[in-house]
């Protein structure tokens, strides 16, 4: 059998999520010519498009904005993106959507996937999408998994940061440089314009998490000023042949 | 400031604890062509020399004893050694020894450093020799600090696996591929032959931690039958442009 | 938009839990001339009615039993009380009981939330509680959620102190005097005539977290020898102006 | 009301788990002339039987087989076992098979319970099965819970040790001594002859974690050079009258 | 090498200590028949001994008055009792201290270790003395530490029960039954007069870890109504040949 | 016994640590008219001073401007100012700076406390710091504990926030309202001009524990859109008489 060709999927429980916290790694991956799939398993409809609710949208409305904003978005960021419509606040857990996802990963066969981490305080949606996620990759790993596609190997799987780190104990163990790919962070930002105020919030972030690509790879790399991050945390242990 | 050029720091607490637990990820790195560098803060002359002591040996013939071993096992893995000879059980922090290691830092410049786990309900010159390195690594850094050679980067530390992982609170976060340097290993196990026992013991514990290699890399990666791993603890986050 | 008056939700998973657990923070509310409102998901007919099935009641009966005992608690603490008969044992977390507390939310308005902590390993309904009220909570403040009443601020969530709380990760940050309160609470627990023995015992819990009231605002505060307290755990960030 | 009679109960999430990780406390048992109960919740039939779909079997047949070794592996270890056909992969929680569990608890009347951890990111099942071994025990507790037989009293639960004991926050604080067993736990392992290598696998685990026994029970026990272990992970506090 | 008989070492940071946390274990030892040995690493002469110094005693009065109590509580528990005089408020874990403790161990050779647990936010001296007696028992067992005496085995270490037990981690995984041993912990409480307001706290506790001792060991199992109860935590695993 | 005047103590390791982590709180209380206190163990002259040495200063020459430095800052906070120079890298944990800390607390008599998390793999000074202050509290409140002033009461103590928050396990509970007070921080960052990154980064900070000031609050608060904030974690129980 041979190694599959390199395949990010990201798993995003919103339509916006995989912007603000992930189109740093995203980008990053494209720009080396790799494949990069997003999959929403919502619109954020109900629980993350409030400016449209107070302008009055209906909610086939507000779900067909949220698509092409996010399409838009990943388009920017050179990857391919579908939508799963499985309702936001709550995001239900249901044994189709489940389905589903497992189909997703035996046609795409990822090779590395990102999603929320599991726990957050501040939004039950997030979870649910992580739960999903990993849950859906361990069934598209049996061989007795009714689904089309090869059976999937063991991609690494790594959670991306939330809103409030800390209170979802987010313990970043992966600082990923993304200063080559950040240009087209902010280009994907700006296709979400209803929340400009988000643009430089996480401009700051990549700033704040760059601070500390900087710090742990020591003074002395050389690194360049203005040096841009995403914090991640690896679920499952790093297989390496070199300690480094 | 140039790049250093890849030196493996090892700091062991007795004079065998290197050879059990981190033999592999030095043997793969001086297979490498790499530089590799063991300090024993201590012979493990009173803890861990039981036969030793049975057999009625002086202290200073057992230390002389296990300084022989040590080197030995050392020189089968290609790597360098030395003995602080802080004396053991307990295997004191003085600001002394903390001293001598920063200097061992300033002058080898390790661009990764391996010890034991910060947590050993079992043995307390392990979490010991754990504090000093990582003490020591974080004086090294700051040019305030009075020792010769230039200041130290950042290099990453590893925790390598004590007896009884899980009562250590040991969640391996890196599983190491040393199936080409398994051979030397076993070379340097043989160098200490009054734990006989161990051979076995640690010859079956890179089978399971090899098993736990191919099952986190995938099945459909193709890795032999017979991969040997090592088991690793990051403690700092790792930084890099890829996430794999 | 005005800031509302402060009220108090208490969702509770059996009939008689808020009394042991609670009474002395909701007591102190009214005590405040603030509004305290009851939510019990269940009457613990089948889980925590053990005398009554011994005595042969049916189940419409044992309900009817729990439903008015509460009431009598409740009204001797002089908050209101609701039943969503969702049934126990096990109390199931289906979407209709999570809308109907979505409703409460919406309709109350509450400023601050008791409830269960997230993990009992003894009683599986005090979790499903906690969780369908922090879930309920998240909804409540999401404007495209379909439900009547204004949308919710983010009113703080406390849980409550469990039967056993070290086997639940009970680790209470929030102490709170309720000696002016704790007459109240007794006729409360009177109320509960079946639980007569649980009488004294949280009596007795009630002076041991007044002793740590006690210790924790220091010895030179002049608090009574009597002080009465009940311990919380504070789920989200206390947002202050003052430090104290 | 007349202390139980020693009973062992096995909740299995596939039909060969408790082979490898509790065959040893199951002989233990029964070579005490204990009753041991095996309950297999599913067969393994999509997750754990890879061979059998790769020589083309179908599902009906698989099932049979896995069905059939496991009734082989109880036997030789004088155990009693049934299959509740759940379904696996995933293995879903439902109320049906919620409460077809109570009725072995009420059925059985165990005084000790084995199952698995409830946290494993390898694999889904195997929490789900612990979570419906735990919440079952609590609601055949409850005299409103409608089920044939007494009442179950306050069984202890353990959990056995998962293929990755780490990673799934498996810390044991129970090392079970199965040297006498293990002859036994050796035949029912070879009732399993599609996973011939994992054999040696579990018998390397019950060398090692026989050392561990060895270890904390003291040098000076004289217990026998080739001691064997099982690991488990007490759930609830241990009720004794001597610390031992 | 012979088993030992069942000796209890008990390590108290302050002359007081073991009466409240540990006097049920210790009455229910010496009630079997078994000796038991308490060693008070100082005597509380500083921060546990307030209403001798508003008394305005001198330090060697409070010492000796300390000593006197200590002495009498150990007499009618039917203990032997050891001083240190290691000074307390801080205790400092000394060298000298330390090696006297091994001279304790080797001499006593107990078979079961009670002593404080490691964390406590409120009192600095208890997890020193928690971390020199475990530090003392590790040195005691290798047989190059220089002291007179056999080598220690590997007795269990269990930490009692902190005067906050959820701000110190302490989640008790065993529950002792001293219904029979609670007199006897009564006329140890009475030998410490300045501390009457305890006497009471003490037999509420022992009621409220009672009621956990029945809940936990079932209800069905025919425990008095007054059970008594202490809570400890267990440090190493449990060795055994039987799950119960 | 009177209660004390609101005084804030802040026990800072290096003399620049209390303007980036905690001039907002001590600004707060000043401009409440209340007294505040900062106590620095050292000059942070070899650790925290790279720029000087770099310049070829001497450390006698570097401790001076750090001094200057800090004492400007705490001019401008309105706060008083004292240094131990116990040296830095590493802070030495000394009976001697204990004592002298202790000393402070008695004549201060502090009712809130601020200072280092436990954890900072980072930094081993601040941990000792922390460790200190803990510490020199608790032997300050025993009246048997020889030093000049009254026995101390029971201050809360607040862990400020860390430059790498999620590796120190610092998960704030508390989020402090600085926007009042922000100016003046400003004041007190611009006294540090070797630092000058650092104004911006701490900056950015302040507008991101805001923007969570603002999410826990609620929306519907009316906070101003430019709300700042700094984090903090409580380390004993809230003591209070509302639950809000």
């Amino acid at each position: 059998m041979a190694e599959s060709a390199p395949t990010l999927l990201v798993v995003s429980a919103h339509a916006g999520d995989f912007v603000w916290r992930a189109a740093g790694a995203i980008a990053a991956a494209t720009l080396r010519g790799e494949r990069a799939v997003v999959v929403c398993l919502s619109y954020g409809e109900r629980g993350e498009s409030a400016s449209q609710w107070l302008a009055g949208k209906s909610l086939d409305e507000i779900k067909a904005i949220r698509r092409a904003e996010a399409e838009a978005a990943a388009s920017a960021l050179g990857a391919e993106i579908e939508f799963l419509d499985g309702g936001d606040y709550p995001l239900v857990e249901t044994p189709e959507l489940l389905n589903k996802l497992v189909h997703v990963y035996r046609r795409v066969q990822p090779t590395v996937v990102l999603t929320h981490p599991l726990i957050d305080p501040y939004n039950g949606d997030h979870p649910a999408a992580a739960r999903l996620a990993i849950e859906a990759r361990i069934l598209a790993q049996a061989i007795g998994y009714e689904a089309p596609g090869e059976v999937l190997g063991a991609p690494p799987v790594f959670f991306f940061e939330p809103h409030q780190p800390e209170q979802c104990d987010f313990k970043p163990n992966v600082l990923l440089d993304i200063t080559a790919a950040f240009e087209l962070k902010q280009k994907a930002m700006q296709c979400l314009p209803a929340q400009k105020h988000m643009w430089e919030y996480y401009t700051d972030l990549a700033v704040r998490r760059g601070v500390q690509v900087k710090r742990n790879a020591g003074p002395n790399l050389g690194l360049p000023v203005d040096t841009k991050g995403e914090a991640y945390m690896r679920y499952y242990p790093q297989v390496t042949d070199v300690l480094e």
